[in-house]
Order: structure tokens, then C-alpha cells, then sequence
């Protein structure tokens, strides 16, 4: 079981890394230094809506603990998260979204040609920078995790019918969008370590990313705008159909249902639709429902972790499963 | 001097090939197969769309020219095709393009989002079966390209603007959005041969490239839409100054210029308001003086054969050149 007591931060989890990670966000202003005047604005304004580099420092805590140093810890860090900031770019750009992290959007601020080619930029900077490792392993992982995640974006496209999306098809398209690419970023963490532990870590990622998602997507129907950096509702208000909603539609009643139905059906579904909706799923029990998944996936993560030697390193690894599956935002 | 004797065709170059080319067009099908439905739509859509396979074309004629035979030539050359259908998938996004080879474009048939994912999905499955050929040097190659290529297309976003867009950057952007893969294409043909060999065959490949787009963007203000599978003077329409325009400008009368203006005050230009500034830069000489150009970039790519055996396989590269110059759509 994992321990419910305090709740685990992110910075406790980066604690620990003394000025790696400081050297993860060097390195990556150093891969977007550029000499074209355009590039240059759109990188500037990309480092400073930076996330919280959770893949990058899940990447370098599992280099800890497998105890097999890596000395490519910090670069393929950094690579890892601009694939991650590559995906985020041609997401907006995909949902016309306004707003990430609380900053403006690239296509918002710049247009949308402009993010479909800066994300073109970024994942081709990354394979570069890969090239220069001069190591196939980490190219294997990060060609086939970016293709996956492709597909995850299709599978999204296509995750706005409530009647027909089921829970197989939201895992499907949970594991490809987002646990791919934790699950690479572990992997690329233990490539010195034997091929069980690295194995291991691929599928502690896997499952540490499924849990990731499922929070994500229940934090968009009970977190406001001003604790997620993003309004809330908004993947009601996209029509987008996660698991709350698919493990509350069987408990319904039919009026409740309708509500679901008028609002899939409105192009633009009022704040008072989505509030509604929000309602019913809370009261059928669809959030705890989801989010008793998350922590089966926690779980499943947790006991990848027995192939890792004991101690202080595997410790935060496990704090960082109790950090994804209680996470506030 | 380059012959100018009888016209050369695609067919021609490709007539020596043998079914190499159509090995290379079941690779890429096998490459696409997708179990994913939407992908398998948009890429059998793709695969109907599939274009003359001219780089392709480059890479298995400088294979066999540099007489030391590598027989990942069809993987590459499907590689190289994949990353050229890549880009022109977001290309056609990017300009919000309806037409493509006289077929619908992804974005007009499918969608705006479906083009970005598709693009990206290409890519990957480009990088996937790079890693697969399990050799670094083509890496090395592709992911400098397609960074390039990004950069060209940023580049492309700012060639608006007739008092500021000088022939320099012109020649900035065609190197960086055209030329780049074009070169990779033909450098990838020659990874076995001597390092001497190798960059030659780059640099062909970057001359011939260069002498590829001018040609490219002389046929817009020539060809109409029957011959070249897309509507005429597409760039003036949007805007785009290239290279007839810009040898033109310092030749024009004020009134002439001032049509000019007009043409790029204009949100949606008139036909007539096309008609007329192709008129001038044909007048003036901008049609020819250009093609003088691409005639120059041929001379230079002529040079960099020297460095191949005599043979059949190098004549075949330098009727590419007449092919390139001297091309009609």
C-alpha cells in the first residue's frame, strides 16, 4: 500500500537533485539557442512558459536509484523534455487552446503556422541532440515513444462520443498521449542498468503515467482556473470524454444522461451545462470511481519498484507515485 | 556546358532503375500500415497522393553512380520520400493549401488537426525505421535536415514583404526548405563511398536543389493550373515574393511598382491584379533572368560530378540537371 500521510510536492521530490535540474534547463535554452530572429522569439517565449519538468526529473531520480551512473543523465533529460514541450505545441495548436500553464499559447501569441513549425523544430532539434549522443538505445526509445504519442493524438480526435468511447479505448488513449513518454523518459533513466531493471522502469513509467492522465483528467472537473493555470471544465466544454464520465454514464438516470446528451450537443455548452454535468458525475460517484483507478495504477508502479536496490533513491520514486496519485493540480 | 539538346523526362531518369522504385513505393505502404483506422484513412489517402518520387529517384541514381553499392539504397529512398511527404503535410496546413499534385490536400479533405498529427506521425515512423537500419550516419543526416527544413519554412513566413525580402534571403530560404533534403537525399546514397564522394554528392544534391525550386517558383508564374496540378500564381495570390519577382523590382517604372503594391495590399488579389504584375515581371525580364539562376545552380551541380567514374550511372545524374532546368511543370 502506498502510505496516504503527507502529501508528497514536487519540489520534494526535486530536492534531491542538487543543480541537476538546473543544468536540464540550461541545457535546453543552449539546444534553442538560434540565429534566426523568428526562431529565436518563439524559443524565448517557449522557455519561459517551461513546465514543472516532471519527466526530466523522473529521468534522473530512476538514474539514481538503478545505481548504474549515467553520465547522459542531464542531456537526455533535456531531450526528453523537449520532446514533451514539442507534443504541448502542436496540442494547443491541434485544440486552439488559449492558454498553458496560465501563459498564452504560442498559437495563440504567434499563429498557428508558426506552432505547427516550431514543434517540427523542436522534435528535430531533439533527434539531433540524440544523434550526438551517438548511442541507437535512447534514439530507439524516443523514435518509437514520439510515434506512439502521434497516435495518441489520432485516438483523441476521435474521444468526443460518449455512447462509443469506451474505458479499453480512454487507456488506449491515455497510455499512447501521455504514459508513453513518462514510461520513455524511466526508460532512458536506466540504460546503463541490466535489461530486467530497465524493463522494469519502462513499465513503472508506464503505469506511473496512466495514473499521471487519469488525475489530470479528473483535476479538470473539480480544480478552478486559478490552481491548474487552465479553466476548468474545459474538456467538457470540448466535448472530450474521460474516465469520470465513462464510469459515470452507466449509473445514471435518464435525466441525468439527457443533460449529458444536451450538452454533447451544444457547440459551445454553457458554464451552467458543464456545472451540471460536473454535478451529476460527482454524485454518481464517477471522480472517486476514477480516482480508485489512478491508485491501482500507483499500485502496479509500486511493484516495479522491487527490482530496484533499497534505499533513500528508491524512496523518492515512490513519493513520486503518492505525488501523481494525490496531487491537488 | 549543360546540353540543351533534347528535353529530358522523369521517366527517363527512373527508365534504368528497375523495380527498385516500386520496392521502394511497397516499403513505404509497409512502413504506413497502420491497425489504427483514422491513420490507416489519412494514410492510404496519402498513398493515392504519393508524388513522382524524384528524390528517391536521386538517391538510387547516386547510389549506383558512386559504384559502391549499399543495399539499404530502397529503405533510405523510402525514408527520404517520408520525410518529403511529412513536410508537405504541414507545409499544406501551414498555408492552408487545397490543393496538392491535383489532389485535395490532408487538411481540406480531412482537417486542420489531422494534418499536424499525421505530419508528426510521419516523422516519427521515419526516425522508427532510421533507428532500424541501425547506423547513425543517415541519422546524422535526416535530423539535420528536417531542423533545417523547419527553418526554412519559418523563414518562408516572412517572405511577404517585396522592399525587405532581398535575394539573399531568398537563397537562405529555398537552401534551407528545398535544397537541405534534396542534398540529404543524395548524401544518403553515398554513406559508402569515400567521405570526398560523400560531401560531393551533398553538395550536387544542394546545387540541384537550389536549381530545383527556382524552376519551382518560375513554373507558378508560368504554368496554368492543368499542367502543374495547382491553380496559378498561388504566390503572388498569398503573397509569397520568389525569385522572378525580386530580380523584377529594380527594373520596374513606378507605375509598375505601384501595381506591385496594389497586388500586395491586397487581401485576396484579383486575378486580373495577378495577370498583370506576372506581366511585368515577364516585361522587365524577371522570368528569365531567374532562370539564368537555376541554369547557374546547374553548372555548379554539374561540377561536383566530376569527383564520380565515368559511366551510364553519372550520365543519368547529369540529364537530372537538364531535367531540373529545363522542366515544364
Amino acid at each position: 500500500m502506498i502510505s496516504e500521510a503527507a502529501p508528497v510536492s514536487l519540489a520534494d521530490l526535486q530536492a534531491g537533485l542538487g543543480d541537476e535540474l538546473e543544468q536540464v534547463r540550461a541545457h535546453i535554452r543552449r539546444l534553442l539557442e538560434a540565429d534566426f530572429g523568428l526562431i529565436a522569439q518563439v524559443n524565448s517565449h517557449l522557455l519561459r512558459m517551461q513546465g514543472k519538468m516532471f519527466r526530466a526529473t523522473l529521468l534522473l531520480l530512476v538514474n539514481r536509484a538503478v545505481q548504474a551512473g549515467d553520465d547522459r543523465a542531464v542531456r537526455l533529460s533535456a531531450i526528453v523534455e523537449l520532446v514533451h514541450l514539442a507534443t504541448l505545441v502542436h496540442d494547443d495548436s491541434v485544440d486552439h487552446s488559449v492558454l498553458r500553464r496560465g501563459m498564452p499559447t504560442i498559437n495563440s501569441v504567434f499563429s498557428h503556422q508558426v506552432s505547427v513549425i516550431i514543434g517540427d523544430y523542436l522534435y528535430s532539434r531533439a533527434m539531433m541532440e540524440l544523434v550526438a549522443l551517438g548511442d541507437l538505445a535512447p534514439l530507439e526509445i524516443v523514435g518509437r515513444v514520439t510515434n506512439e504519442m502521434t497516435i495518441g493524438e489520432m485516438r483523441q480526435l476521435l474521444a468526443h462520443d460518449p455512447l462509443t468511447f469506451s474505458e479499453e479505448s480512454y487507456d488506449l488513449l491515455i497510455r499512447a498521449k501521455t504514459a508513453s513518454l513518462i514510461s520513455g523518459a524511466c526508460e532512458c533513466g536506466a540504460l546503463r542498468a541490466s535489461p530486467e531493471v530497465r524493463s522494469a522502469m519502462a513499465r513503472f513509467g508506464n503505469a506511473l503515467g496512466m495514473a499521471f492522465q487519469i488525475i489530470d483528467d479528473l483535476l479538470d472537473f473539480t480544480e478552478v482556473e486559478a490552481v491548474t493555470g487552465k479553466p476548468s471544465g474545459l474538456d467538457l466544454r470540448e466535448h472530450k470524454v474521460t474516465l469520470p464520465l465513462i464510469h459515470a454514464l452507466p449509473r445514471f438516470t435518464a435525466a441525468q444522461r439527457a443533460d449529458v446528451n444536451g450538452l454533447m450537443a451544444s457547440p459551445e455548452p454553457s458554464p451552467g451545462q458543464i456545472a451540471l454535468v460536473v454535478g451529476h458525475v460527482r454524485t454518481v460517484g464517477g471522480l472517486e470511481s476514477a480516482k480508485a483507478r489512478a491508485r491501482d495504477w500507483g499500485e502496479a508502479a509500486l511493484a516495479e519498484l522491487d527490482q530496484l536496490p533499497a534505499g533513500a533513491e528508491r524512496d523518492l520514486l515512490r513519493a513520486s507515485i503518492a505525488f501523481v496519485t494525490e496531487r491537488r493540480k
